[in-house]
């Protein structure tokens, strides 16, 4: 990534046009009830219904198509288990050029499965992020692969940008985009599009308590390590990188924490509610809402994936006190 | 319901007017996954993410805003445990009127909160057929309430068939549209729109093989028994009326049944690969596909709703054999 430039506006809205063919434009869908309950107008950003059943396909796309032709033959490469590494096989497959992952041996069956569904090549390495990286930097150098960083990546950072551009042509200009905060990608790429096509709308970023490095970063200017990330939304463990918190302290407002309890709360309202299967990462931002976090007149909320399995959903989990309930108010219809 | 006749096309047109301020134009998603599994163009009608969790509200909208200011100031009543006493207790809090719902002591918690959180009163009797037509007949000569059947009805029929009047401005004419069929409301509806907007269009019932009352008064022409329905989709254990009969075997291509694994299998189909939540009587359309019933170029599926126990999902069964996997190939991404 040496020698990459922060992604500007002009990034976003060349995004949105290079990955036009290969994304799905995503519902939005309002919802009375959550907004009676809220005291807000409430609107939700369908992510989880995106390609590959999150918003990373938008960065993956751009990132893969953005490359010339000759240096995509040689494929692309990144070390995830995540939305990201599905994301990034599934964009290779369809520019037709090769996708090498390398995944902590005992990553989940089901993320790797993803992931070679979609024609990725999966390497395996020791589960530490000295051997994900030291596995990565030598298949870049034996393939010639381009690197694809899951979030620190100007290109990755202006795909997924591009929900702001949808969101403006089908409402009205929100108070408050709230997206949940891992590395920053989504955070900073909304919070950038937004500061140019909306401004006066607050990006907010939510993330969990139990994994907040991104909330120290941001109140303190200075990277913070993330620690032991303690946190049942397996997409927001990672830590934020010094790219991504420049843009967000530049471009977003604000960065407020939620606790488990509410997330798992938050995610059962949006099976139950809005019909949607979301993933723990997915309710985050919408947790904040339950904390009464967030105040505003009208509100997007993204449901940024819906990649969870559906044989131990949280709510059903044994351990007691796992699933108390949210703090704020019961809701009514 | 003396005295009303059978719903023309003109009464959807007019449905579709009457009812589209309180009512959600749902989305259409179309899966590249799940068509290139089955060999067909395949789009879902999402109205597990109508108003209410589904279709029903569209019926029970268009019979109580046709009624005159008069009449429909006495309330409306209707016994039903199912989406449709919800559907009508919401219709009624949107005119302002009083909904009156009989239920069968006994019934789910959850769905006699659900008529309550619209407002709705709720009139316990017995848990028999028997009880409920004569609680709600008291009930209608009580108070001059007008009696809204869940589907012999020729408004609530109108109503349902405006989903084929969405399609028609949102995709391509398909050349099969599956709908699940227990009274035969949405059937009826759904093919009486396809006749006059879509001419060629087959449109096909789908009926849980443990409740196939309809799929056998389709097949003889005479109204048959349900006898004890054996089906988790709790949508789908009511009987055709002669009316419903009547318009389906007029308008619509045929019905098929599928097994209570498929239903299984395809809701979960739905929850992990569309995303989407789904109850066990939206799912079986689909479930006609996995078991590869129907063969055609383009299909829609309406997925008619999202009401499900959260708590209790049917792949998390503890029974043995409840859940074995569905006929047809695995799929893959």
């Amino acid at each position: 990534m040496d020698g990459m430039g922060d992604p500007e506006f002009a990034d976003i809205e060349a995004a949105a046009e290079r990955i036009a063919a290969h994304v799905r434009r995503t519902p939005l869908l309002a919802s009375a009830e959550l907004g009676a309950a809220f005291g807000t107008h409430v609107e939700f950003k369908c992510e989880n219904l995106q390609e590959g059943g999150a918003f990373k396909s938008r960065g993956a796309i751009n990132a893969v198509f953005a490359l010339a032709a000759d240096v995509a033959a040689r494929g692309v490469a990144t070390h995830s288990s995540g939305n990201h590494a599905a994301a990034l096989a599934r964009a290779a497959q369809r520019r037709g050029v090769p996708a090498f992952i390398v995944m902590p041996r005992g990553a989940p069956k089901v993320k790797r499965a993803a992931v070679e569904g979609f024609g990725g090549r999966v390497l395996e390495c020791e589960p530490t992020l000295a051997a994900r990286e030291a596995a990565a930097a030598q298949l870049v150098a034996d393939t010639g692969a381009s690197f694809v960083h899951p979030y620190d990546h100007p290109l990755v950072i202006a795909g997924q940008g591009t929900i702001v551009l949808e969101l403006a042509t089908t409402t009205e200009r929100p108070d408050v985009i709230l997206v949940p905060v891992g590395g920053g990608g989504l955070l900073s790429g909304t919070a950038l599009a937004a500061r140019h096509r909306w401004p006066g709308t607050r990006v907010i970023g939510v993330e969990p308590a139990g994994a907040d490095d991104a909330f120290r970063s941001f109140a303190s200017g200075q990277l913070q390590p993330q620690g032991e990330p303690r946190t049942i939304a397996d997409g927001l463990r990672g830590a934020m990188s010094a790219r991504t918190l420049r843009l967000a302290r530049a471009n977003a407002d604000s960065i407020v924490t939620v606790a488990e309890s509410s997330i798992v709360a938050a995610m059962k309202l949006v099976f139950d509610r809005l019909k949607l299967v979301v993933e723990p990462s997915g309710a985050v931002p919408l947790a904040a809402l339950l904390e009464r976090k967030v105040s505003a007149r009208r509100v997007v909320v993204v449901l940024s994936g819906g990649n969870v399995d559906l044989e131990s959903l949280p709510w059903l989990a044994p351990s007691p006190g796992a699933v108390e309930a949210a703090p704020g108010a019961p809701l009514r219809r």
